[in-house]
């Protein structure tokens, strides 16, 4: 089996730390550092619905992902500055949304829209299945208080999610591959499960060698294997004991 | 077993019909309808590199989605009069690249880009994998000018690429999503495949109902069936007897 | 007298077929093809009116020019990467809304708003009046369906209207100018005629050679030659005997 | 025949003056004063070559366009905090680059560009064809020096261009509409016309009232009437006796 | 003491002219001439309010700032034409609008909004002071028409108010900088007062020669100096004997 | 004299803390925090110098100022979904930017550009001097790298630059205002120096009571003894003993 950059085993996560409630600002927020990734994750209640939604009854989860120009190694000119986000910026902030949707009751919720904005400090690889994990603390930090409020009269979040990234590289699956991992991998999948071990997003991509069932299979236990640590970390911060 | 709208199996695909060279101005074209959607593709070849191929000896695949205002029943404003392409289109045109790239050998292209433009004329559901299908017969005939006129050393498109849309329905995986049935599915999937046979990309989306391995299984089968049909109207175009 | 390029006469349009109802999907729509022109047009009746009409009980009709990237034989970049539509089209498009307006009853047509949207899927010269003309006619059905719905108490189209290029090539008057011809006119001028025969629109402009009024009038009984022969077929898709 | 609102004939102008060097900044300038309509021309003259007329020896002319917000009776807001020019503002300020371009000869020009800013100081109807008169008087400044200091081999002005609207109200041929008439005109025709008696540019409109070969000619000849007249302003300032 | 390249004292202002009234078209205008400087300014009162300020019974002040593309010697790219406004614009513009509304009681004003939009003709240095120094006059004149039809119970404008630029050039003070000097300057302080004689705003700035307390002291004095006596023009028009 | 909020005496300074190298990405980082407030500097050293500069042997120093949404109690829309940065927002990075560029030596920096990108975590006020403050110490270890490892052959950084904000509320001057002291005060001013004790930057407004030499005189005195502790804290980061 290859050995990692990072001396990793190939199902080995990265060391995962969630800091909830770094802002004093946002009604829910989480630092999350996965490795060297840093995303910074704020969770906004408000009540101002989109049109679509007005007089539904229904709740709504949106998500906006970003990175600062010097997350990265080599600074990325800011989006503001060419005008617009970029396709990354939005495909990854719409894979967001529809996760964190898959565990919300909208009818319990009401008609709040719940914002969560993952901010990329610094970037290793990963950062979109982080900001997933790490969207999921600070919203549940944010609706947590409309829980105890009763400002809903039951609980809106019905499940835990979270996500990771596998990969091939060098024909071998590997768990949460870093920023140079996944630039060499052959084929790349982000999964996103819930609580209860169900998938809410698959993700598989291989522009260079496109891969069998087989493969499939490895990098979908891999992912589950992954999923089910990530979910103790996030549980240990939202029910301790 | 639940029927569908318009009297289709489950496991059948709507009409498919690939007319090649619908443009005269174009170096490939292909207007493909499936049911009611149709597409219209155009493949250009530049030798314009991007900044970062140049003197790199290496080509490149892109493509660009678009939708005409009444492609859809209820008229869309145009993403031009909004200053910037939408999310949806961005992540459409990004899966559609990557799908045509991993079936071409980029030293064997050399230094051209091949543009795909998709411009749905009607949308029914199933878009995206449409453009894909045709985008490719229209890549085809613009790469196949190279290799004729020996502009290239040696063919370039090194396999087919294909794509279905599959779903969950009320329970049961159904193939080749029409709009309507789009809109009402628990799980949607997009599978992009070879024709070896392999996947070059897998997409499955629940925000409702996360969904299982079981039901993962089926979905991919019911994805392989249909793409065995539609890479045989695309030999049939490509390589007729 | 000299030879066109396509053996055409100086008087002679190209071959004009106009594919009524073409889309599924929009109130009225018609494919014109003029030669190797080819422009989708639908008409969208809005009842969201724009602020300066609201309560006013008057209808108003606009519309939207667009061309697809491989309508022309060199790509075009399309508008929206650009940010905004050009300058062309804008002009174009405030063309064939001035001269569609011309013939519409705006009491008659009620507080509505009919968009017809011009497609070019392929330019070979005189887009924007072959817009005007098959634009006339997706509009045509598309009020007709209020008509007969009794909607509107009265019929809100009062005339027909079309429109055809003419210039001077070689000091020669031609009529309905293909793309390489309009490229080496010295007076280039669009006329648009409604049904009764008077004028809605006339813009001559030369560049290179400025003209006199012999030119004008010699232009002037070619284009009223070319428009009585497209309101015929106009005339037989809309009053079929 | 009607009396105008400002008490002139129907075939008289509204006093006419043209400050030629108004400011001290630009190469070529001229405040054009038309009864209550003030545009400030100024023309500047550019070696950056736009790329499709590189090393062809050839020059350019163009012209931009802007209203000052109080240019208005009603304050217009700034084009800049739209992100963009209107169709509008497209449509006018490629006329006055046609029309000036007609009278350049671009071989005794060179590689050089000369922009013709127009900027709308108050306006009170005829600013496009005032700025196409004033902007003229700026172009043949910029470019007297050109000539003077010998950096042209012979003068690239050919001809002088003048231009005037005209219209029909209450069903009688007016020239030069003021704001309020141009407003109430059934037809709207824009004439541009060389010192030679020539046509460059004919924009004859008509929304409500389609028109016949009669009124045309009545319009044409009062708008040659009214041009004379400009151009013997023009004349006075760029061949004084 | 060193020469001015214009042969002023260091302690004297420009010519100054103002023409109160320049536009018909709007509330209150003025063209200020300070040198060679030429700021053409005008003020509209709209009752649109900015959603903030609704129903709060009290106004706004707010200023709009941009230079003609020949204001100044070398041709400037409209911001138009980059889409958006310049950092330098807005930090002028959000300059001027704080100054003068530090005049003006906003609970007299009433919810009224006073639009003071400056443009630059011609550009010789000071042209944001001669902004707000012109603005104001403009402002007097528009609110002025309030009291005088009585549309406000007491009048708003409760001072005058008046700018300046001072810098040290050579190591001495100077007052009112032209164009070349504030290049040449090492410090560069504009002044904003009131007809009392206090501070508004105060903006000293030196990326080149960081200055001291003796240094600030001077400038003052300076820039009090200067702002008395614009603000006996501005007195000789506004309230003439 | 008033107790402020949070229990502070007027002149006393907020805890500061600057945490260097908060990023392995960045060249040179700083995470200040300044009570609540807390700003990420980034420091980036490119060669891609702006036109105007290119094979001039100087250098240039420029920042970037940005909030996150959640920096703020109430939500701020990104500014990249409003298509470009606010008034504000070029305002502060231009004050960042002079401020550090004016302890620069531009030509022993040689032709490289630093840019400092000042990301705002969470705001409580004096975001814009924090930036200063933690850009300068970024900027530093980043500039530091290039003289360690002599790819300069001399130091271009020639001395400290320290910002703080003042102001008057309640009649009395206060140090180091917070995010509601700010909202309250009647004066408002930032001042930028050198660690030599001279002015970079001077910035008093007061859009509601001007003030007079007295209240200018106590707040630069606040300002100085702010600055001087602030120099400390620089200082003890930067040459440890």
């Amino acid at each position: 089996m290859p050995a990692r950059t990072d001396g990793r085993k190939a199902d080995q996560l990265r060391e995962l730390r969630i800091t909830p409630n770094y802002l004093l600002t946002a009604e829910g927020s989480a630092l999350i550092e996965l490795g060297n990734t840093k995303v910074l994750c704020a969770a906004t209640v408000e009540s101002n619905m989109p049109a679509w939604l007005r007089n539904s009854g229904r709740g709504w989860v949106t998500a906006e992902y970003s990175m600062l120009p010097r997350a990265t190694a080599e600074r990325t000119v800011r989006e503001v500055n060419k005008g617009k986000p970029s396709g990354r910026t939005h495909e990854i902030q719409r894979l967001i949304g529809r996760s964190l949707r898959a565990v919300v009751d909208m009818n319990a919720l009401g008609e709040r829209v719940v914002i969560v904005d993952c901010d990329v400090l610094q970037a290793d690889g990963g950062t979109r299945t982080a900001a997933i994990t790490g969207g999921y603390v600070a919203m549940c930090l944010a609706i947590g208080k409309l829980v105890q409020f009763k400002v809903v009269p039951k609980p809106p979040v019905v499940d835990y999610v979270a996500a990771t990234s596998v990969g091939i590289i060098g024909g071998a699956a590997m768990l949460d591959l870093a920023y140079e991992e996944d630039s060499a991998a052959e084929v790349d999948m982000n999964v996103v499960m819930t609580g209860a071990g169900k998938f809410v997003e698959l993700q598989a991509t291989s522009e260079r060698t496109p891969f069998d069932d087989a493969a499939l299979t490895d990098l979908i236990a891999l992912g589950r294997k992954g999923i089910a640590e990530i979910l103790e970390v996030q549980r240990a911060i939202l029910e301790p004991r």
